[in-house]
C-alpha cells in the first residue's frame, strides 16, 4: 500500500502539517508513505500514479489553495485525461493564520478537484473540539472541520511555533484514517 | 450489501432521478436497494443506520437543498452524535430547471454534510459530455458534474418529460458506481 | 432608509447575534431597522419588499442554514419570480458551536441565494483577529471571516453566555457597515 | 468612474468574455474601462487601486480559478494588507468547456476573495434562460448562473467559435450592470 502526500508550503507551517499527516499514515502497518512538495521542483507524476491514496495539502492564501499548488492541480489535467487516478482514495488538509480563514473554501476546492479525477474522498471522522465550556484549543479537531484537516498558525510566528500540537494531532489522525481505509479498500 | 437512497422530490423530477440511481445500484449483484422519500413521512432511521451506503438526493431550490431535505439533515444530528454513519459510503444527486442552476452548491452542501457524519464520499468517474463540437445533450454527464450527479428538467414540464434520458443514465451510472465500490469496500 | 434583518434562531444564540446586527444598523442616522424572526410565524413579506437592505441570519446546522431558514428561502421563490429584491443590499451572519463548523458553507449559500435575487452582497471589511501571538478571542473578527459575520457559542451554554462579546461586536460592525453603505447607495 | 477588468485567459475564450464585459461597461456614460490581462506581465496595481470597480475573470481549470489568476490573487495580499480595495464594487466571470464544469466553485472563490478585500459583490440580475420547453442555448443567462457570468466554449474549438453569442451577451450584461451600479454608488 502506497500513500502519497502532495503539498505546497510557503513558510513551512503546511510542511509541518504534512509531516504530521505522514506520521499518522506511517503508523498503519504495511504503508509506504511519500511526502512530495510541489512548487519549485518537477512533480514526480509516477509516484502519484502508482499510489493507492493521494492526500492533498495547501496553505489557504486569499481564501483558496496557493498559486503553486494550483499550478500542480492545473498540470494534473494530463493525468485527468488519462483517468489515472480514478478510484484512488483522496483527502485534504490546509493551514492559515486565521481561525476560520476561509479554509473551508480550500477544502471544498480540493474535494471538487478529487471528484474531477474520479477519486474517493475521505474526511475526518472526529467530533468537533473546543465547542463547549470545558473545551480548549488543546482539543483534537479544535477548529471544527470535517471535509479535511484544518490547522491555524499565527501570522507572526514561524513553523517552530505553529501549527500547535492539537492541529498536528488532528493532521496525524487524518493520515492514519486514510491509511486504514486504503488498506481496507485495497 | 444494503444501499439506501434518501431523497426529497417536490414535483416528481428528483424522484425520477432517484429511481434511476436505484436501477443502477440494483444492477450490481448482491445489492439490496431501499428508496426512501423524506418530507411528509417519518424517516425510517433504522433503514439508514443498517445501510452500507447512503445516497442523498434533493432538488436545488434557491441554490441549495430543499427545506424538506434540510429538515431531514437537521434531524440526523442525533445519528451524528451517536456516530452511526461513520465509514459508510455516501454520494449525492440533484435536479433543477436551470442548466447550472447553482446545483454545485447543493452537492457541496451534501458532501460537507456527509463529512460531518464521517462518511466516505463517492462522486462520478465520468468525463464531461456535451463539451465539444461533436457533443450533444444526449451525452452521459452532459452537464459536466463530478462531485455528484446533476439533472435538469424544464420548469414548465412534469416528470414525464424530465430529467431527460442522458441525465437519468448519468444518475444510473452513479448508483452502479456506488454499489460497485461499496461491495469492494465491504 | 429601511433595513430588515431576517433570521432564524433555534436556541437563542443567533437571536443575540441578530440583535447585535440591529444595534449596529440603528447606530447609523436615518435608519429604520426591522428584526424579523422566521420559522413559526408567517413571514411579513411586505416588510422585506419595502426594505432597502435585507440581512440574512441563520444558525449553521449540519454544515448549512437551518431547515426553518431554508423554508423561508424556498418560500421567497415567489418574490424571486417577481424580481422584488433586485438591487437591494444584502449581507449574512451565522452562529454555531464549532469554531469553524462549516460556517463558511452557510455564508456561501446565503450569498448564492442573494445573487439569485439580484441583490448586492456586502461582507465584512475587517482584518482577521486572533491570528497572531498577541491576539486573543477578544479580538474583533476573531474567527477570521469575510463573506459575512461568524459567531461561536458553546454547545452546553445558553444565549446568556454566547456568542461572546467579540462576536457580538463583529455582528454590530456588520450591521453598521450595511446601514452606512445602504445610505450611500440610496 | 473607472472600471478595471482583470482576467487571465489560457486559450483566448476568457479573453473574448472579458471583451464582452468591457463592451457592456463602456456602454454606460462616463465610464473609463481598463482591460488588464494577468499572467505573463507585471500587474499594473495602480490601475486597480485607482478603479471604482474591479471585475475578476478566470477560466475554470480543474474546478477552480487558473494558476496564473491565482498568482495574481496571492500577489494582491499586499493590497489586502493596505486595505486599498475596501468598498470598491466587484464582480466575476468564468469560462470552461463543460456546461456546468464546476464553474460555480470558481465564482464562489472569487466572491470570497473580494470579501477578504472588503469589496462589494455584484452578481447577475437575470432570470435563468434555457430552462423551459421554449428555451434554447440562444437565451441570455442560458447556463443559469447568478453569482457571476458563466460561459461555455467547446474544448475542440478556438475563441472564434466560443463562447457563443448568448454567453457573450450575458457577459456584456454583467459589465453594463456593474458600471450602472458603480455610477449610482459613486
Amino acid at each position: 500500500m502506497k500513500i502519497a502526500i502532495v503539498y505546497h508550503s510557503g513558510y513551512g507551517h503546511t510542511a509541518e502539517q504534512a509531516k504530521a499527516v505522514a506520521k499518522g499514515a506511517e503508523s498503519v502497518a504495511g504503508g509506504i508513505v511519500k511526502l512530495i512538495a510541489v512548487g519549485d521542483n518537477e512533480t514526480p507524476w509516477d509516484e502519484l500514479d502508482s499510489a493507492d491514496a493521494i492526500i492533498f495539502g495547501s496553505p489557504t492564501y486569499m481564501g483558496n489553495v496557493s498559486a503553486p499548488f494550483k499550478k500542480f492541480m492545473d498540470e494534473s489535467s494530463k493525468v485527468w485525461m488519462a483517468r489515472k487516478w480514478v478510484d484512488k482514495i483522496s483527502a485534504g488538509f490546509t493551514n492559515s493564520a486565521s481561525q476560520s480563514g476561509d479554509k473551508l473554501n480550500t477544502l471544498q476546492g480540493l474535494a471538487v478537484f478529487a471528484a474531477q479525477h474520479g477519486m474517493i474522498w475521505v474526511g475526518l471522522d472526529l467530533m468537533p473540539g473546543n465547542n463547549n465550556s470545558k473545551g480548549s484549543v488543546e482539543d483534537l479537531n479544535r477548529l471544527g472541520s470535517f471535509l479535511g484537516a484544518m490547522a491555524q498558525s499565527n501570522a507572526d510566528q514561524g513553523p517552530d511555533n505553529g501549527p500547535i500540537a492539537s492541529d498536528l494531532k488532528t493532521a496525524e489522525h487524518l493520515g492514519k484514517r486514510v491509511a486504514t481505509l486504503t488498506a481496507r479498500f485495497k
